[in-house]
């Protein structure tokens, strides 16, 4: 039970489902003082929302985030932020009829086994809608670590299927509706998409998140490793099935004397750690791949069983994402933001000085 | 501060560097009655311990388990229970030389980085060897999904260098030194680990675990799924760089078509999804895979800089693993027992019944 | 930093200043297929809401709480349930005046000087407005331990000032403004209150609660204890400055042999535990005593300083309870009941059965 | 299940039993640098034990702990601090007589009821035994709170009955076996003492515990309130059932003008609040008050039941303190430190500056 909250100093805990009235969190332990109005989290949100272009599905949200507590007078005070984003595009007749029966591959089976009832409007809990909070709570932590630290977040995506994509440029990612880094695969892209959709079938895809300028230190040693917290949010990441920190997977075929990087007085060499060793930050970039799976939601017939265990077929004719990893993008992104600010308000503890200003009046009295 | 523990029902917390005096822990939430003595834990011990074959360090350790509270005669009694392991063989002579230089690719950089100091023989509490813990305490989640729900976690090595190896024969994996499934393999992997000897120095590898007989309904949605715990811990453990599930980055070129695993009357007829939809368990069989990297201790001479940042050389001569994914197949099997054991905990409160025994008399007074 | 989460298991966080937009909060970990509607919760928020009786502050509030998710046709679904309440009747230039001095006995003080700025508004964050979720939480708690487990928890007044009231008629409590459980001391209280009122001052009070029906075994050893959780729970109410168990403080003059409670095979002859021995219930009524401080918003001049340190004097105009331990009875009742509800969750996870309905399907296929 | 853990950023997890091999535990987020060594901790190990005066228990035991791991050339690392006490004089075969029965007023009844079985010799886990490893645990903290930042703590005896003492002079405290802060008290408690012993009876007690020096700001708002956290602690500790900060149970029958402490340019002109406001520290001194029942294993004989029910008689024959509450002083001290060291770090947490030292190189690099 209780497993909607994430982060021990810095912690987002989420409610609401995709056809519920609304959606929303509250964000715990921002520092105070710090700028913050809802203009700092839309551009994100806008990013994450549905019906953007005819790659994504076709549900219309604006997504538009209301901040309800915790901060007065522009600023941050310290205390618990509410988040609230009401649900529009609903139209929840559309699923009607799945109510009855399990689409292969998706989650409302292990909901039904689970709980023995589930919200099978749009996926309930589990539809990816959910995210929309987590983007608005990174949104928060990614200010935090760019005006306070200057740390920079920045996801894309590396492969949609068999079209991969190299970092070639980071300025064109948000100036396409892929977040696609190299824009001579845009045409590559587009042509995929067309004829995916044509055949009303999925794909899977990778996307990657790189985090700059980092401070060394962050992390805690043995089991709140940075690594370790950053693949549990990743892996939390709807549709996530893989994750790898720098090299990944291909350390496997590594030599010790190939993979270590090198330091010098002037810094590292190379970067085939991802800029984690022991768990602790090296003060490199941070990198992050992920595999997302295709969708389950698709058009093409698949056998399956009813709710009571029969066979039968289905169809899932409601407005989906051909490619979930798209639009994962600023998911990524936001779950990296929220894992470093939860590192870097830990690693602050380390020392315990006491940092309120100075009192105003001495405290002490005798009894 | 303060990431030593793991596990919010079941949990692990542990202590202890490669040189000190002892390594040991504390589990908490162990249900009472079960027969638990040392001898339950000391057969995975021994399987993970250091000197019992050429491919390993040759450090000698026992690796003898003391159960110090929590059991008795002969059960559990639902309280904490410590463990201590002794350390023997410490040799920290032979890290002298490496106390005033970083290792590339190690963790003693970020060690110092973060605290300002460390402990340099044998890697501290940054060793491998601190892992010797979570496999006794693994060892106790284990025999709990094994005696009361049947549950049994495998473990083995997949790939090793360029060697890759399938599950063909399970009991094949505890006969040899290599924990291999596919015995014709065993002379490759001999010939490689000599050669890799010779050369001083190191690989890496993929190990990979599977739970079976798994009941559904484990994992709790959104952010603690079951997945999610999952790359946690292995991300968790030493040299570890990337997880997956199921078919893992395979499925960023599936076709959802291709990837949803169909579900019949008589159950499902694939397993894609490694037995995890939605962060919540299938039925199916859990399946697990993780890339170690090389082990940074090598003797190729390497380029580095001393803790003044000086630019200087660095030999590693102490004993160390050249392949530390070998050693790992226990420690995975421990991790995964312990992120099963605290789900099957966590959704066992999902219908809150009272299980204590029926009291002896009535309790209601009036005031 | 993040402190606004209560529970292990059937955790509440909450948001929400008292002159903001809403206050709210996210409940998470509440057992599936439950009946709920806002109509359960709201009979408890009437009980805590202000402006009902002339011995309450004036602000007028009609506290109507909204379910947001978690409830899927009219049943809880096992995922986390969001609370909305709407703040209506702000009224924030009342508090104008205090915005550049503090209120001696007020956490206006502490809260600038810990987080160098506060929401000054009718105390912001530190307003007992925010116990409303609480209220709203508590309700769904109470509402699971009485139909699943036929728990009952009563709140009421036992002290106002120097009135002492028994608890001779249960039924009589929330017939009276005061929760008083003594109806001959009803016009003591009102006269009380009136002279009170007149002088512009405040009056301390003493709030008693009782669980009944208690199931054994309740609590976990040495830190968790029942008893230790409810005291932070108790102690987390503003003004509450002392909690008693059982006898609480007349234990400090009392024999070992007068003391224990004796057990018989009909029962418990007597209660001086107060339902708890070594952190676990007993099975005997659940007795809480609880002191309240008198508010420090009162009209009688005092002696104070400026944000700056200057001396100055300050007089609080606002709407304020002149005995704020009477509307604290509702809010110690949910306290009570979250406390054991997430005790019952923890129980209940000791012998971890899986308690899913049985699958449709067997999960199991090979590889 | 799992409640054997306390604080949330300086975390203490205990294991072991009375009459068990050791007792010991794990101190996880200690500050790095800091000096420490087993003689830090020994002075309140001594203070606690038993055997030391007529007053207490006659068990003998030597109390020494062993420091396991964390500190390295006689500093704290920053990892986690393993502690040991091995057990002595246990004498098991006093209790053989109470296996099947239960003595009123203690925690084997609940113990068996909730487990379905326990360790009856000395009570098991539910011994103040197990404080020990708190007192060494607090130890850490105290050394740390007094050296880094000043603060103090001093706990004392301030009812034994019906002989009241008042903090007359800090230094006879530790100056007499009662931690009697007022000398002309002693040859009272000497003669109650010895007539209750005549008489195989008990009585309860109050301690008190004051913290000194203190910072303004520790404690989190809602939940996590400094108070809240106190009242969590004090009554974790065995036997106590009421809790006070500050004037306590006093302020029920005060007045709001009577009660606020007036701030003055020169600071507060006193303490009715016990150094709390709004769950915050003010810097005034942190009063705390506990009460703690006569201890339930006494020689006078009482009515009971057997483990199956049936009507029997008990006496406690083995060596127990006829006062807990005396040798609870240093409890209450080290559970003091464990609460202000958790919020001193939680508190540092908010400003969130990397403290570690500046790397020795740039960590960045071109991927």
């Amino acid at each position: 039970m209780s497993g909607n909250s994430f982060g021990k100093l810095f912690t987002v805990s989420t409610f609401g489902e995709s056809h519920g009235i609304a959606i929303g969190g509250v964000v715990d332990g921002c520092p105070p003082g710090m700028e913050l109005s809802e203009a700092d989290l839309q551009g994100d949100l806008d990013r994450r929302k549905p019906g953007t272009s005819r790659y994504t599905t076709a549900r219309r949200e604006d997504d538009e985030v209301q901040i309800l507590s915790g901060v007065f007078e522009g600023k941050t005070t310290g205390t618990s932020i509410g988040l609230l984003i009401k649900n529009k595009d609903q139209r929840s007749q559309d699923y009607s009829k799945i109510a009855d029966r399990f689409r292969p591959g998706h989650a409302d089976y292990t909901y039904q086994q689970k709980y023995g009832l589930r919200d099978y409007r749009g996926g309930g809990r589990s539809s990816a809608r959910e995210t929309a909070i987590r983007v608005a709570a990174g949104g928060i932590a990614k200010k935090y670590l760019k005006t306070v630290h200057g740390i920079e977040i920045i996801g894309y995506l590396s492969q949609l299927g068999p079209i991969e994509m190299a970092l070639e440029d980071k300025d064109a990612i948000n100036q396409n509706p892929f977040f696609c880094p190299q824009p001579d695969k845009l045409d590559a892209l587009d042509q995929y998409m067309r004829d995916l959709k044509k055949s009303g079938d999925s794909i899977g895809a990778k996307v990657s998140v790189v985090a700059t300028n980092m401070p060394v230190g962050l992390g805690e040693p043995v089991f709140d490793r940075l690594d370790a917290e950053i693949a549990h949010a990743m892996m939390g990441i709807n549709a996530v099935k893989g994750v790898e920190i720098g090299d990944g997977f291909d350390v496997v075929n590594q030599k010790g004397s190939e993979h270590r990087d090198t330091l010098t007085p002037q810094g590292f060499t190379s970067n085939h750690s991802g800029g984690v060793l022991g768990g602790i930050s090296t003060g490199q970039d941070v990198v992050v791949h992920m595999a997302l799976k295709p969708t389950s939601s698709i058009s093409v017939p698949g056998e399956t069983i009813t709710v009571d265990g029969e066979s039968t077929e289905v169809i899932t004719k409601g407005r989906h994402d051909p490619c979930v990893g798209i639009r994962a993008v600023p998911i990524a992104e936001a779950m990296l933001a929220l894992v470093l600010m939860d590192h870097l308000l830990r690693h602050t503890a380390q020392n315990a000085k006491v940092t309120s200003p100075t009192p105003v009046i001495p405290g002490s009295v005798s009894e």
